[in-house]
Formats: structure tokens, sequence, C-alpha cells
């Protein structure tokens, strides 16, 4: 059945259509449609379909997915999320691996909620922020946070999913040990609470600036802060955690005074000086250290609302403040709400898809919506940011971004903007040119967030993101510039093996470990230098690159057929396991996965591995090999289901995998493949992940693969094409035009693609060019149930 | 004898002269000597003496006087000096005794340097700062400093006195360790080293960011350093100490590429993250942490100089760098030394003396050139300056100050600046008012340093400072707006036991201890708020303030003659001792000197305590009585030798004793003790000063006082006249005019005064005003050997 979705005049028709899913599935549907019924009244969009009713924020939250349901706008530096734990990073200098599961601050599985706190990663695999805690309670003051066994011990509160709501820029929760309901929004740089107290009596709002995530002893560097008045007060956190010195500065204000407000400490003062004349725990303005709690004491009455704005600056109290001032001027909750879900839709709407299931439709917008979560924006409204040198600065001419997974977003992600969003694409490499200007090492970002990098993963993938914006020309930035930054970047001898690999043409596993997997990703970055060199004319770069990016031949061992880690005397690594993640020269990623990772000449590696129908055959066997118990606890970020045959989808490295069929002669075999991808790996409901989403990485992949198409090798024009899930899909791109993707006959067991036509014109091989896309004009895919060897 | 110095056109006269005394005496002869001659050589004065030859900057480096010998100019930001022990504070959590002695870092009596640091106090109480170690070695290398038992356990250094120099604005030491020649001179935001390495070979030069005075366990918060290319390094330190929240930035500059460079961490690293993939502690160029110790490796010849250039900023890396380019953009070391020179003399002589011995003259010039060392500047070239909200702010119109002793420095120094400094004291009455503004208190500082309150000492003693100004006319600033802030400091009831007094009159000894202290002076700064009322026309607040200055009656215990603490019940505290200094209501000092702290109203007091003739024998027993040992203990800050009798020249509250017997029939009382005072408590020599300078009180004290008048009461236009220990002065004030005092007949025998005349006119009560002094004039003593009723 093909369900055609109507605009917003008939919002009441598909309320009743969908009453009998929302009652029966999970709460997010019934949340869903109270959303919707409410908003119906109100909501004015203006041709926009109010595509956030399919957004599920909770997608993700369970297992491994690393979402958060919090409030939060497209691209935003707020994230208003709840954290239902602050459990340390380590404990007593040892590791604790239980922290991994709160990347984001959420684990829907938990039974309490300890506060909201205002930044959070979306779907990473390591973390950082969760900053500014805020709870509010009755009753007894109590300014730990408590055990998730026992809550009573501490602030936090009991929830139950049946009185929590997500939807695009809302959450609400009823806080159930205290009976309070909470509430948030958010525009970019202002969180916006609610709190309706329910009876008459003395509350709190609880401040913990020591609370964050992947928190240890000592990450906390600094706290300070002012009681301005008694509406508003000030300051910043400074902590030393996967940004090594990062210090986030806050406004917050509520709408009602409080009575009396104070402070605990929770470090040693080994120094207190003369501020000892003070009782500085109660009603004294001026506060600093290294962990501090605070509250506010308010009088309230049944059924009372407390608001709260909290805005955040990367460069000074003040700062946060005009942005305050300049975003949120006002008190009124509605209004805060019904914009940020205005900005998603706006957002959401240049894609709008038919499919038959409303799950899908979720899984669709959800993904959407996760792809436009990050990277944040990074500034103030005036402009002024933080560099990666300490420094403040000025954005001229750009909207400065921040949180740069590029391990993973280079991939699918970016290539998607440079569809969806190839102003704010251009934006974030004039941020990653900052970075690099501003960089001691003169080096463009490898994992950057909060003007700091962290060096996460491997390779220098910033090269892929500015030469796919140069390659499909979305490049309005100084292209000289950026590429003088990529060379430079690619050139830092002292940079994770990479003197080795640019002196003896690999990384020896002798040297310097994850060995092939640094072998094959610099050598994929060099071929997007040299493609970024080539567009702009610069021979002498293309060159040197070029000969760089066919590096991935030397860790090839043709008698095991994988890649292979060689050690520095040119010899290869003796004991080899080509299942294993660890140990055997690759990162997050086995052999059998990784030796695949030469996205830029397929056709090459594919000769190199013996030909078409061997590889072909490879291929094949990768997604049915029954891989041992003994290797799944070793596959990093990823649950089990993230895993087919030996097919990690959950880990990067294989995104495009399945895609490599298209240069065999049997590219029929992707589209089942890619069909099932989709299906068992995005599922609608909190666990529905099958890995970390990787800050949109994994949500591109959906949407690509949905739309029938997939971009290989970011820095090229070309996408290879796949098996279509939705019936219909319209791209309205930022020129104008609308390039729409048909999928005839679609359905479940129609997945094989019989023909595909552009423009009318039938295809003779399986890819289409980013030029085809921006001209505008339809893809028209006749699906079939029957392979085909098209 | 009387001795005429002369121009500097006659130096090798004046060298010739003193060559006896140079080889005799203490070894600052010996440098001074050498650095005359070479001085005089090439040194263009321009009408200026060079009065700085007079200047031993090793005064006060022994026991408690708490100076500094290192090279400075006059209030700049850069006091760049030889640390010879950084000793912890505390000790496993207990204070550390030891660490007094180090308040500036030097101890004469020491027989190692650990090294050179940017930033020191000069002669205060407590301590901070002591940022940016720098030491040069050669040999192995060495990063941690060492012990003074055991030097070769570190980089210090051994030195001999014999091989030390210290004039204004130039300091040199031999490290014989390493036969290294250290030179080091300034200029406000700059300083600049040379050292001369002794043979070819491999050198190095330490920065120690760990290094600091007043040190202790996590007194280092932060530290970021960036090593920008070969000879340029940035960063910053960030420390939790007296300041609470410190941050300085700086950059450092050598003038010969270091070939390698390194950096060791002494803090506990719970997280390291993906930095694990560098080698950090090479040649890798940025570095952050708690605590940090960095090298730089040298080629150098024999005798090769290597010079370095450090400046600060107290608003970023950037302003550093700004601030070097600005003010020193050269490698010329010898010019930066000479302007240095240039810019004392220009202070200096802006009181010219005649004194017959040169002892003297090092002693007046040495304690003029002490109290132009503080307040410091604090902004960056252009203005910028960190506010103590911790935001950047720009001085508009006037230069920022830090670093205010106000409890120490509102009795002379500031009466002094607004003779000889009133453009310096407007602005710093303008950073005062900046302070407040900036501070969240509202309030103006008590004791303030890098855009921090540590609250140090009692009172709000920054009113005076202003009232004064307001009072003598030298208020080029918004008096409204001062008056208001002095108002609005004065009323913040959660300081120190102010809402009692506001409420009784009194503070209670069992609400807020040292009560008596502080309700005299409140009561005294009330007084002074009221005078700056007075004078811009509010009679309101006159009336308040007025009121409130009758305070110290509330405290004065008619039965035991004494001011004695009151409980909140209204009665004495039982159990007395008007001798201790502890735990008898007082602060700093006892109940026998503190009990003459009505410095607004000495008649009324001296009414109040018996009558004239009664006091003036309460005052002489003050002098003559025997302390016994078991108080002397308790007696802070001061050396043994700072007590005459009872009186405590070292510390503050004392200071205008002496003058209150110009208030009853024997003033001439006064005489003989000012000039016992003068001869006894200021000595030249390290050890020459009885107590803490106090950032130039202890220093105006003596400036007053050997030019024959003493300023009781900040606030009022009085000065009370003394016996004057120079021959002849002449005042050089800013307005062009000159004030000149004679003394006629003055000799260590002829202390006391016969006659005084201004301009010609015999005076008929001992005291002169401040309108006699900037109208410009002559004041006369007539001195004799005999007392005098007069």
């Amino acid at each position: 059945m093909v369900l055609h979705f109507l605009k917003n005049k008939s919002f009441l028709f598909q309320n009743i259509f969908y009453t009998g899913i929302c009652i029966a599935a999970l709460p997010f549907f019934t949340a869903c449609e109270q959303s919707v019924a409410k908003e119906g009244e109100n909501l004015k969009l203006e041709n926009l379909e109010d595509l956030a009713q399919y957004v599920d924020p909770f997608i993700g939250t369970a297992k491994m997915g690393h979402t958060y349901p919090g409030a939060t706008v497209p691209f935003g530096s707020i994230q208003l999320s709840p954290d239902t734990d602050t459990i340390p990073y380590a404990v007593d200098g040892k590791y604790n691996p239980d922290v991994y599961k709160y990347c984001a601050g959420y684990q829907y599985d938990d039974e309490t909620i300890v506060g909201f706190s205002h930044t959070h990663f979306s779907g990473t695999g390591h973390s950082d922020l969760g900053d500014f805690l805020i709870m509010p309670t009755t009753g007894e003051l109590k300014l730990n946070p408590g055990t998730e066994t026992d809550p009573d011990s501490g602030y936090r509160s009991r929830f139950s999913h049946d009185d929590e709501t997500a939807e695009p820029g809302y959450y609400s929760v009823l806080l159930k040990d205290y009976n309070i309901k909470a509430e948030m929004t958010a525009s970019s740089r202002v969180g916006m609470h609610q709190y309706t107290f329910p009876k008459a009596g003395t509350s709190h709002i609880i401040l913990d600036l020591v609370a964050g995530i992947y928190n240890y002893d000592d990450k906390n560097v600094w706290t300070f802060v002012r009681v301005e008045n008694d509406t508003l007060v000030t300051g910043y956190r400074q902590t030393n955690g996967w940004a090594r010195t990062r210090k986030v500065y806050f406004a917050l204000s509520f709408d009602k005074p409080f009575k009396n407000y104070g402070r605990e400490r929770y470090d040693q003062q080994v120094y207190g000086g003369f501020w000892r004349k003070f009782d500085q725990s109660r009603n004294f303005p001026e506060i600093a250290g290294e962990k501090i709690r605070m509250y506010f004491d308010f009088d309230t009455q049944a059924n009372e609302k407390v608001k709260v704005k909290l805005a955040i600056s990367p460069v000074s109290a003040e700062g946060a403040l005009e942005n305050m001032k300049k975003e949120i001027p006002h008190w009124n909750f509605e209004q805060v709400k019904k914009e940020a879900r205005y900005e998603w839709n706006k957002e959401l709407n240049k894609v709008i898809v038919k499919i038959d299931k409303r799950e899908e439709m979720v899984n669709f917008y959800t993904a959407m919506y996760h792809a436009f979560l990050g990277p944040t924006e990074y500034m103030d409204t005036d402009g002024q940011y933080r560099g990666i040198d300490q420094g403040i600065h000025q954005a001229e001419g750009f909207t400065n971004y921040t949180s740069f997974s590029l391990w993973d977003t280079y991939r699918a992600l970016h290539p998607l903007f440079n569809i969806l969003q190839p102003k704010r694409n251009a934006h974030m490499v004039e941020s990653m040119m900052a970075h690099s200007d501003q960089s001691v090492h003169t080096m463009l970002p490898v994992w950057s967030h909060y003007a700091n990098e962290n060096w996460c993963m491997i390779g220098y993938h910033s090269v892929s993101v500015i030469a796919d914006a140069i390659v499909k020309g979305n490049a309005e930035f100084d292209q000289e510039r950026a590429l003088d930054a990529m060379v430079q970047t690619a050139k830092t001898g002292y940079y994770d093996g990479l003197q080795y690999y640019m002196d003896m043409g690999y990384v020896p596993e002798d040297k310097n470990g994850a060995s092939v997997s640094k072998t094959l990703e610099y050598a994929y970055d060099d071929w997007a230098i040299a493609q970024a060199a080539k567009k702009l004319g610069r021979k002498d770069i293309y060159q040197e690159f070029i000969k760089r990016s066919e590096n991935y031949r030397n860790v090839y061992d043709s008698k095991s057929g994988f890649m292979r880690p060689k050690l520095s005397d040119g010899s290869f690594k003796n004991e080899f396991d080509a299942l294993d993640t660890h140990g055997q020269g690759f990162i997050e990623g086995n052999a059998w996965n990784y030796s695949l990772y030469v996205p830029h000449a397929p056709a090459e590696m594919i000769e190199m591995m013996g030909g078409k129908e061997k590889f072909s055959q490879h291929l094949d066997s990768l997604f049915t090999m029954d891989l041992p118990d003994k290797y799944f606890a070793n596959t990093e970020d990823i649950s089990q289901e993230g895993i087919i045959g030996n097919y990690v989808h959950g880990n990067e490295p294989s995104h495009h995998i399945i895609y490599l069929y298209n240069w065999t002669n049997t590219p029929w075999k992707a589209q089942d493949k890619i069909r099932m991808v989709l299906k068992d790996q995005y599922q609608s409901g909190a666990d529905g992940l099958g890995g970390n989403d990787d800050f949109g990485q994994m949500s591109a992949w959906y949407i690509f693969s949905s739309l029938g198409f997939y971009p290989v090798a970011p820095g090229s024009e070309e996408y290879a094409l796949g098996s279509p899930a939705v019936n219909e899909a319209t791209i309205n791109l930022e020129n104008g035009k609308k390039f729409r993707v048909i999928a005839q006959n679609q359905s479940d067991e129609n997945v094989f693609v019989e023909k595909v036509e552009l423009n009318g014109k039938k295809l003779d091989k399986p890819f289409i060019y980013h030029s085809d896309i921006m001209k505008g004009g339809e893809l028209k895919f006749y699906m079939t149930g029957t392979s085909t060897s098209l």
C-alpha cells in the first residue's frame, strides 16, 4: 500500500488514520499522537509537511546507539537531554567499561533520571560533555545524585517511559519521586526548562557542576560561578577529558526569584585563604572550585510552573548572556517549542518520501533527524568563538561548527550534506580551515570538539570532506588555502606513523599499530587530495598524491588474499588472524572487512584480488560465513545484531562494502543485502540501531541507501546505485531544483532492480553522478522480485 | 659633613669618592660601583640625576622584608627575579611555616637559586605568583629543582653574593654550578634574559611551569603550552592560590632556534586518550596538564650569549605576543637595561634629597624604589585586561592596575602617590572602580590581585584611597560614581561582621573575631567616606557616615584604658591581655598598639583616654616598656628588631602612632622617636627592614618621615610634622611646581625641631596641609639637639 502523506491541513485525518498504531505501539507513538494533535491546532507550517511527527528521538537510546532523546534544534549548540546516569570513567584509576553505555548520558532501560544537562554528543563511540546538569526536587534537599540501586540516597528520580515524551525540539518526563513534570525545549544556544511543581512548599532546583559524561576524578579542572542577582547566575565549567582543555561558559536565568541559594564543594581544599571569613555555603554570590553543586530554593504553589533558561557560550559569560537575550528574550515556552519544531520541519522537508509503512517513515525521518544533529554550531550570536589555540576568534562570513567525528562522517554524512546542506557543509569546511590555521600542528581536524583536537581514530579525513566539496562544486571558500591545509596535514610526519608511510609507502606494524588500517585510509585520503588538486589545476600536487594513493597495494598479501600488516623489514607479520579485530594491524574492523577498504580504486583492488568473479564470491562469503562466537566479544561499538555473517555494519569501515558488487558483474547481489541491512540494522524502537549512530554516519548510510544510491568514494562525483526502499522521494535542493527518486513496484519482496532510468533514459551501468542530482530530474528504478543480471 | 651630590656629569668624581666605601662595604656597593662606572659612559639622563645608583634592591631580601632583588620598571607588570626556593605552602595538608620566608621568592641567606620567575609581590605578608620560572643549565638535563641541601639532585645552582648584582631594572648572577652568567632586565610587560654559556656543548633552558610562590599541591590548576616554532612558545598558567582563579598568559621567545625541546608531566593522569598515539614528551608542540616542566636544548659556543624574552598578558597568548612586539621588538639587551634605568631615574628624580651619609641616600632611594613597585600595571598594550568577573574589559582612558595591598598602602603609600604620582593614583582609583563595577559583590577591592579578590586582612580601605584623592583634588574620575561605590561597599552586610557593625555600632567578638580591629577600621573608613561626601556636597551621606565614624567609642573600655572586645550582649570580654596579639579582638597588633587607632579623631580619642597629659605619658610607656619574651613569638610579620618597647613598627596599625604626640602638648616627643625608627627600622643591607615592606607602605613611611611630615588620616588634607632626616629635599611635582624641605642644622644629634617656617612664615602648630605642598614653596625646619616645648 502506498500512502500519500498529506499537508498539515489534513493532520486530523492522519491522526485518525494512525490511532490504531499509536495505541498499540511503543510509548513514542502515544507521545507522538498527543503531540501532533496539540500542535495541529496552532502550528503554521506554510507548505511544510509536519514530518517531525515521524521522528522518534528514542531510537538508538538503548544498547549501543548512543543517541539522546532530549531537545535540540538542527545543528544546535544546546542538546538539553536527560542523563540516566553519570557513572565515572574510571574507578580507582581503572577504566570502567560501563561508562561506554553513557556516551549520550541516557540509557533507555534505566529507571532513574539524574537530571537534565545541556550538551550531548549523538551516537559517538567515546564521549565528553554533559555540562550544567539541572534537576528540580522537592522536600529535603539532597545534593548528591544518589545511585540507580538506591535512588532515594540522592536527588535523582525514578521515571517511567509511560510518562515520557520526546519529539524534535521537545522532551518531557514526569519525575515520579517528586511528582514534578519536567519539560524542555531549546534554541541553538539556549536550553529552556519548564518544571511544574506538584504542591505548595519549598522546591529546589539543583545545578550540578560536577556531573558530566565520561566523568572521572579530576575531570573537572575548575568551575566559577557568580550569582548576579536573584534570577541570574553566570559562570563557566572547565574540564580535562576527551577534550583536553575545555571551557564552557553559561548564563542561567529563572523566571521567578529564588529565596535562597547555596553550594557544596566536593573537592579537597588545601588552601581556603581569607575566603574563610565568609560563610560561603549559603547566599554568598561568588563561588569557585573544582567540584561544586549548587541549589536554589523556591516557594512554589500547587501546579506552579518554574521556568529556567540556560545559555552557553564558548567565549565568555557575557557572551552566554547575550546569546540568551538574542535567541530567547522571553519566557514563552510554547513559542520556543513551536519554533524548534518548525526548524526541524524545514530541514526534514528537504527530502519528502513516500513509504508504505509508518515504521519505515519513522526510521527514515529519525535518520534525517540524527543526520542533522551535528556538527554543532560553536560560536556566539556575534560570531565570536574559541579557537583551538584557546584564543578568541571572529567567524568572518561563516558559521563556525565543532564536533567533527570525521573518521565516521566523511563517508556518507558530509556527502549527504553536499546534497541537502551544501551551505552548512561549506561553512563546516571553513571551520576546519580555521582550525588548521589556529592549530599549532597546522593540521586539519581529526576528531575535534569544543576548541580541541581529541585525535580519535585514524586518518586525516578532513581532506576527504574538503575534496568532496571542491569536486562537487560546493566550495564557497578559499580553495587554494584549503588545498594547502590538506597537503600540510598529509605531511605532518609525527602524526600517527605518517613519516613511515611517507618514507616507506606503508606504516610498519612493528613501529605503529593498526598499521594496515592507517595505510589504507591514508591512501584513500591522498587520493582525495589528488582529486582536489586536479580540479584546482595543481598537477604537482595531483601527481604527488595520486602516487601516494596507490600505497594500498603495499599491504596486500596476495598469498592470504588479505591486506596484512607488514613489518619495517618489508616482511608480512607472521601470525595473522583475518577474523580478529585486535592486534592484527587493524582498528575497529578485521582483515576480512578492512581489506576491502580501497574506496577510491575498487576496480584496481578487485583486479589485484583476483578479478571480478573471484571477488564477487569473496564478498558473498563475507555475508554468509559463520563468525565463531569468540570474535563477537572483540568487535567494538556494536551489538551482536550489528553483524551479518562477518559483515560488520555497526562499524564504519564496512559501510561501502556492499556497493562494491557494482564493480563486479553481479551488482544485483548488492540489492537484497542493502535491503536486509536497512531492515535489520535500523529498526524503530529504542534498541533499533545495530551500532553507534556515530554522529549521523549510520543514519546517512540509511538515507542514501533508502534513496537508492551511495557515495562509495567521497571526492568523486560518482554514486553507486543500490535498491531504494522508498516508493518515491523528492529531494528539495537548496538551488531550488528537485530531484525525484521513483521506485516503481517497490516492496519488501521486490528488492531487485530490473532497470533504472535517469530522466527517462535507461542507464547502462549502476552509477549516477552528483551533477545528475544537482540539475534536478528523475531517477526511476523498476523493481522486481527476482534477481537480474543488470 | 654635608655632601652635595652632583649631576651625572660628575659620576667619575662620585665613584672616586666612594671607592673606599664600596670596597669595604656590602656586596651591593661593589655592584653599585661597577654599574655606575659602566653606565656613566653611555647613559644620557638629560637633566635627570642618576639616583638609581643609590637604590639597593637587596634591602629587605633577608629576614622578613619580603622584597625581591630582580629586574622591574616602575609599577611594571613584570618582576623578573631569582627564586632561591619554591618550597610548598603545605606538606601533607599541613601549613609549612617556612613558606612565609619566600613571599618574594628570594632569601638573601640562601645559597642556591632555583631559577628566575617573572612575577613577584614586593614586601607582602602573604603571597602568590612566581610564574614561568626559567633556568639555564648545562650538562645532564635535570628537570626537577632539587633541594637546597642537595642542589646537585636538581637543576638549581649554587651562587655567591660576590657574583651578584642588583640595580633598578637589572639583575645579574653567576650560576656557579654551570658557570653561566645570568642577566636580566625588563620593560613593563616583558622580561628579558641574557645567559652567557661557558663552553661549547649542549645547553638547556628550562621552563618550569610547576614552580611558583606559595605553591602547594593542586595550586596549579592547568597549564597550556604551544611551541609555535623553533624560537617561540606561548601558553598560560592557571592557579588556585591566594588568587582563587588566576590565569596568566605568556609568550616566550629565544634569539636563537632551539635544537630540541620536551616536557615532563608531574601530575597524575587518569585519562590520556588518543594523545597516547604521540610521543608527547619530545618535540611535540602542544602540551597541556596540571604540572609541566619543559626544556629547550641549544648548541652553544664558549661565551655564547643566548637571550630570552618572556611577555605576559592577563588576556591571551596573542596579547602577550603583541606586548612583546610593542615593548621590546629587538634583541638589544643593553638598550632595554638602559631604558629601564631611565624609567627609574624619572621616578626617583621626583624627590631630590641631600643627606650626609651615602647609607641614608641608599635608604631613601631604596624606599622610593620600593614605593614605586606597585600596584602594578595589569593590562595589555591595547588596554584590554581581565576583570574580576573573569571577563575581558577595555580600559577606557586609564591604565588598569592590580595588586592592591590596601590594608597596608592606604596609610601612607597612596597619600605619597597623591603628591608624587597623582596621575597614576587617579588611574588606580579608576581601576578600583572598575573592580567594583565588575565585582558580583559590587564592592571595591579589599586586597586584590590579578582579577581576584583575596579578601586579605580587614576593613574596606579602598574608600580611604578614593576619599584621599577626592579631598586632595586629585580626582580626574567620576567622583559621584566613586562615592556610590564607597557607600555600596560600606553597606555589604555579609562582609566580615559588617552587618553587626551597622546594626550594633561595633562588631561583637563572639560573632566575628578580631572585632576591635574591625570596628576601629570601619569607623575610620566611614569617616573617610564622610569626607568625600562632604566635598561632593552629599550631606545625607556625610551625616550617615560621620555618625558611623564615631563607633570607635563603642569598643573603648574606660576601666582598662584600652580598646577591648565587646560581646553581643554589650559586655566587654572578660579575660583580656592588652599585650597579646592573639585572641584578644585584634589582628596583627595588640590592644596597646591598636587602641590608638582612631586616626580621624586623635583629639577626641585623647580626650576619651584621659586628656593630653595622661595620653602623652601613655604613649611614652609604649616605647619604653619591656615586652616579655613570650609575646615576641606571637607578633606577626616582623623580626624582633621590628619592635621598640611594645611599639611594633613592623606592622601597619602603629604607623601613625608616634605622630599622635602632635595632638598632645609634647609634640617634641615624636621627633627623636621618628628618627630612632628611621635609623633602627630602615637600615641598609639585605636585613635592613624591620618587617615586611608591604608593597611600599613601610617605605612610604620612611619617605614621609624623612621629609618631616606624615599623613595621619588619609582623607584629610592635614600632615603632622615630625623630624626631617634629610638636609634638604626638593619635591618635583607633576604640576611643574617644586616644594622644598630644608632642615637647617640637621644631624644625627640635632633631631629636635626648634621652629618651622612655611614660605618664611613661622608655623604655630605642627601641621601643614596638602595645598601648601601642591602650591609649591619651602618648608624650613630649624633643628636643634635639645627638645623644645614648641
